[in-house]
């Protein structure tokens, strides 16, 4: 059983009301795989320029993330500057595609045909190219963001039409399908092919919707929020990871993949870059995750 | 055991995107008993006009809430014109004291010593009245609105500290303590002396938080919201409905009231008026809270 992750590898400069980091590790596949390692065995897609830490490199494989499809490319890492007045919402200053402009993602045999796929969030086409490589796999999923919402829709709708879990937050599912509420919109996708939509509704926590079924998730109240970058992208590593135990999208499956990508997104806001999601022990993860059940009626 | 509550009777003039009503049933304390009279009983104290229509009088009576308190004064009864351009917002139109304006509540001896008080959404001055003439009881709660936060702060802040349940919307708790998320809100307010508090966050739900613990319910998934108004006094006269069977805020307890709260609050928004909380079988009631449970992780 093994989680294929394909998306950004990233340093990242980020500015919240806590505080700033400058060149830190980042990345929507990153984020996904840290947080994904506590549950199952993770296999990372990327690549990453010739000036990409080492000690980065020990930090994943710390966390027992496979690396052979991770691409050292000549050039700069690809990097993101963003900031966030209030927490809800990054204001991106700079992107800065490096050697990310030229990828071309390459699936290594072992990871053709494997338990789950999650496109973390990265260009449509790329995601769609990943799909044209891949064989057989019980749980595909995709994650997105509003800027490849806006800008290339028919892209990312034929992604969707391929998938069967789509993750997008509240926001990000309503300007794609231009309804008004979560329900509507979540409908919306599903007609479109996936068995299960991921909202992601921030502090207010989540949602998972099924043709049949509607979950709901509480967030993980924490006191202070020191940086939101990554939430989305541990919630949906970890909830892929979680699902690595089963078959099908049963509520026991669902409630338990939602319970600790909620625990997980916590850990995350709760430090800057990925310091929130690194070398927890296990059990202090099922703690949170039993805390968070016990919190809801 | 029983349930008094104390609030505005209103006829109430409704404009939402799904339509409108003219004169409608309204007012907290009609709200707040009516769906609290599926789990207690309740008396219901407040003021009435000589237009107040027979056929309201016999709604209530057909929940068999109790009128000794009701007073009938002449003149015209409050009335309130409303308008929802987005749902989770009313705007104010008019607003017509009538004979409320001179109202100073009155406890008939019944009563003066009961399980539960709620202290509706009213003029602090006028919970504070009622404050002052009540004996005792195990469980005292209050709501309010931003028009008293922002009018009579300190008339609003004696009341509080001689409560032990609060009810406010999340902007209202955030404004009032002038705190930026609702633990920091909860706890200025808790430090006020109350030991639990309510806080409704419309679509995404609400979160019950005492000094030891958090508990989450999301909002009933209604697919078309109707008419928010009175969602609030819905939710939180069956959330003292349900504490009528307990002496102390357990855990039990609080979920219990939570969930059928979130359930009544739900019913509420779904017609105009009181249109969504009218004769319903206790057994319907149940079977969406059962619903609510299993849609929470």
């Amino acid at each position: 059983m093994s989680l294929v992750i394909v998306g950004s590898i990233g340093l990242d400069t980020i500015s919240t009301p806590s505080g700033s980091v400058i060149d830190a590790i980042g990345g929507s596949a990153v984020y996904g795989s840290i947080s994904a390692s506590y549950f199952t065995r993770v296999k990372l897609i990327g690549v990453v320029g010739s000036d990409y830490p080492p000690s980065a490199i020990k930090v994943l494989q710390r966390h027992n993330i496979n690396l052979d499809g991770l691409e050292r490319a000549e050039g700069k890492t690809f990097r993101w500057t963003g900031e966030y007045h209030d927490l809800n919402k990054a204001e991106t200053l700079l992107t800065e595609l490096n050697v990310f402009a030229d990828f071309v993602p390459q699936l290594p045999q072992s990871c053709i045909s494997c338990h789950s796929l999650l496109l973390a969030n990265i260009h449509p086409n790329l995601q769609l190219q990943v799909l044209d490589k891949t064989g057989s796999y019980q749980h595909v999923a995709c994650d997105t963001m509003n800027f490849w919402i806006e800008g290339c829709p028919d892209e990312l709708a034929r992604v969707i039409s391929r998938v069967h879990i789509v993750f997008m937050n509240e926001d990000e599912v309503k300007s794609f399908t231009k309804e008004t509420n979560i329900f509507s919109s979540a409908k919306a996708i599903l007609d479109m092919g996936p068995k299960l939509v991921l909202v992601k509704r921030g502090e207010y926590g989540s949602a998972a919707i099924t043709k049949d079924a509607i979950y709901f998730a509480p967030a993980y109240p924490i006191g202070v929020v020191k940086d939101p970058t990554g939430a989305g992208d541990s919630f949906a590593g970890t909830f892929m990871a979680c699902l690595e135990e089963h078959l099908e999208l049963s509520e026991y499956a669902i409630k338990e993949a939602l319970g600790y990508a909620t625990v997980m997104a916590g850990l995350n806001v709760s430090e800057f870059s990925v310091g929130g999601i690194l070398d927890i022990p296990r059990e202090k993860i099922d703690e949170y995750k039993e805390n968070l059940c016990r919190m809801t009626i």
